[in-house]
């Protein structure tokens, strides 16, 4: 208990915490996917761990979620898929596709560590079938483990570094009946290697504040449970892993307004109260505009058709991630987005056993010809049939010099046409936070490390600067997780650089 | 002197300050408009004010730029030209053109403001000319004092709000001459009535971070004269005026960096240093991600032409705000733009008497037809081919349906053709800043004014959040300046709708 009867973000002296409730070595806040890896991490370096959870069970938005993570660089699985990469090619694609302004230190580390980090992953318990999936789609249909999941095969990233693709899924066990996402099959393993190290958890905490000591110190965090305010003690760190701010309309509309009312694949813990926490000892925030989109279509049907913007222009390659075609959408294309397809074209996407059925769409509009097709859709007449006819010039030669959608899904387009209205059809999560250190010290704005505070996963500015791969944010959140955990305990990575820099953040703990 | 021998944005406990070096009751970090405009006030209401400035004179990025200020609601100027406007008018204009997620409090505020605001700058000496200029430019070619300024008379904000120009440009004496910009014709009467009051000026001073008391109000300053580091002591109140942080390399990255190595329109002084001394007290930021955007072209060219980007597609009305085409450019069309003329095009705007001379580009490629200058350009045969033929469809009867260019600059185009590189040809500077409220109070992350601290101009989130119009940053520097010396002074606006809610910012300073 503390002497303050009121919660607030603003620092808590720890010479106002008259006794702690719950003290441990390392305190993470948060128990999703950063969180369970900063556990893992601290309790095997020999910490003693407390996690504190907001909700009932383990899990966050990780448990929810498809369950991609980004790896790369030659791991296990791509190899048993046949893939060849390298983190040298796996960091040139993640340099150009979630920049530009990409932490280059961050995704180096990252793409090094990448081969390492699943074969962690499997160690901990989480499966991956050696079985790829090839077809467009925003996820396997079944339960294969490989996947592009960041428009690594589509123009314009091919020129930039081979494709391959790193997008890891865990194996669900009866994924057609729906039971359980990939990613709940990834947090499993996950929470059963916390348990089994001993780790302490408490739930239905709320954290409200950090406690520091005169030095500025990080020593504690001030969290309220059943209503009441606790006050736990960290005597090597505080791990801070409670999500980003997506739910947080004050911070949206701060930060990010084109996502102010479309929050989703987010789930509405995700208030920023991390970030709050941390900007409240004068933690730095990076990339706060960045954002996940989605686009609610099938790509199957995406990838037959063309998409154009209001003005009845084409903007990106129809076979690219889907949700590089959200954040296209959003951002450059004011949300006004249409899908034009043929019958052919329409009825081969419905007749596709990969197609992603909660996906599907009914044309909005169909007509014999583009003339009345356009006017129907209240496009300026012209504006869409120039359009289909420099697309079907190049097209009976599979041709799509313009955007460079692969020759397999470009046909002309002929009668009779359909359209179907994705304008506002987005949604998607904000990637934007606290900036942090390859070793997750989180930064000061002074540039130097907060001593005792730690953080990863979504309440962080991660590996994306402004553009996404799906399991990007599984990706980061479990390999900069892991080093939060490591750091907060004491133990620094082998790789990381920022240890010689930063001799504060090794030093022993001021209250001990 | 201090106690401490290196200075760090950290908050320095004024504990630690052994004595201080020099005393006001209102310290206002920055002599450009927003510091000024401050420090007039804050001097009117009683206070003992002393203005601390980097460089060795007045003026600030203010004193180098056109000088334009955004108001309207009915200014005695536009009045005398002949122009009707409304605070409602004007409102609905910004928060379409500056958002989306505009702090709709400021602008309402500013709105209301803006006729009372036009008067006291007249009353502080700044002289308007009576005069309309109405051709396009980036800025008048004459003295003209009232001019569009944000693309109120263009699609599509037309359809939101009657047009009304607003950019208010103090008169110069000698323009043609180019001796002084119409930002030093506002900053001069401005520094001259800072003078007129007694207010204090030290020069070679460089802020480096804030002291607080131990209850977490800013009572000082810490900064650095000729190398030695002073204590300045701010009985009543703080402002921070040092500008945006346009030139602070890692900033940028961090937060928009898509004006990595594009700075303009800005002084190598704005540094980011008042916003990275506001955070380390745990002050909040907004629309970090935010930039004003110049396109470097003479507005009489884009007018006649049209403007493409790489795949040859429009995507804007050549006549609106230059400013806007910039953003659009850069933010929507990866800064790949190309503007196509016609021979009589390009003669006219080449005779035009109003055209920017300075701004004057050549033709990149000149071609009998639109198939050999499209392959000339590198873009895809045909692309620009339909694009001159739909412009040219409904050019011939003076219209722009994709677009809503205005009729008098819609025409077909004929050849020869010419085409301008316009890619990469942007510059600008950042907009985001310190979350502040109405009377300028800086806004902890908690969501209440830190006592004690106060900020104006480009340092903070204006009336920005996104989009821009010339003048919104003198206009917002200005009147959100005056606001901040009035509360740093003590003396509370009649407008302020966040005086009740905070009415620790109103208490007498704990350091008397």
């Amino acid at each position: 208990m503390t002497t303050s009867t009121t919660s607030s973000v603003h620092p808590r002296p720890a010479a106002d915490v008259a006794s702690w409730d719950h003290e441990a070595d390392v305190v993470v806040a948060g128990y999703g996917v950063a969180g369970a890896s900063a556990a893992i991490e601290a309790a095997r370096a020999g910490a003693d761990v407390l996690v504190l959870e907001r909700t009932s069970g383990w899990g966050g938005a990780a448990a929810l979620a498809g369950g991609f993570i980004y790896l790369g660089g030659g791991t296990a699985l791509q190899r048993a898929c046949g893939f060849e990469d390298s983190p040298a090619t796996m960091q040139a694609f993640l340099t150009a596709a979630l920049g530009p302004g990409v932490d280059g230190a961050k995704i180096e580390a990252y793409c090094q560590g990448s081969v390492e980090h699943y074969d962690w992953l499997v160690d901990c318990g989480v499966v991956f079938k050696p079985e790829f999936f090839g077809e467009p789609g925003w996820e396997s249909v079944g339960d294969e483990g490989l996947m592009y999941s960041g428009g690594e095969n589509a123009a314009p990233f091919t020129a930039v570094a081979t494709p391959a693709p790193r997008g890891h899924v865990p194996q669900m066990a009866n994924k057609r009946a729906g039971e359980k996402s990939g990613g709940y099959m990834l947090m499993k393993p996950l929470a059963e290697t916390v348990a089994a190290l001993g780790v302490r958890a408490e739930h239905d905490v709320r954290v409200q504040t950090l406690v520091t000591d005169p030095d500025g110190r990080v020593v504690g965090v001030i969290a309220k449970q059943y209503g009441q305010e606790i006050a736990v003690r960290a005597r090597r760190g505080v791990v801070l892993a409670t999500g980003s701010f997506a739910y947080n309309d004050q911070m949206v509309q701060s930060f990010a307004p084109l996502m102010a009312g479309r929050p989703g694949s987010a789930i509405e813990e995700h208030d920023g109260i991390s970030i709050r926490m941390g900007q409240a000892v004068g933690a730095d925030l990076a990339h706060m505009d960045a954002a996940e989109v989605a686009i609610h279509c099938d790509p199957q049907l995406m990838v037959r058709g063309i998409l154009v913007n209001g003005r009845g222009q084409r903007f990106v390659p129809e076979d690219t991630y889907p949700g590089r075609i959200g954040q296209l959408a959003l951002f450059q294309q004011d949300n006004q987005v249409f899908l034009v397809v043929d019958e052919a074209g329409y009825a081969a996407a419905a007749a596709s056993p990969t197609a992603t059925r909660h996906l599907r769409r009914k044309p909005t509009w169909v007509c014999e010809t583009v003339a009345e097709l356009e006017a129907e859709m209240g496009l300026v007449a012209g504006a869409l049939e120039s359009t289909v006819e420099l697309y079907n010039r190049y097209a009976v030669t599979g041709e799509d010099p313009l955007l460079g959608k692969k020759a397999e899904w470009v046909k002309p387009l002929t009668g009779p046409f359909a359209a179907i209205d994705l304008r506002g059809a987005t949604s998607g999560f904000t990637l934007g936070g606290l900036r942090t250190t390859v070793d997750s010290e989180v930064l000061h704005v002074s540039g130097e490390p907060i001593p005792g505070l730690f953080a990863a996963g979504r309440c962080t500015a991660g590996i994306s600067a402004g553009g996404y791969a799906s399991g990007a944010s599984l990706g980061d959140g479990s390999f900069f997780g892991r080093r939060a955990g490591r750091s907060a305990a004491g133990t620094r990575t082998a790789a990381g650089t920022s240890t010689a820099a930063h001799p504060r953040a090794e030093a022993e703990p001021s209250l001990g």
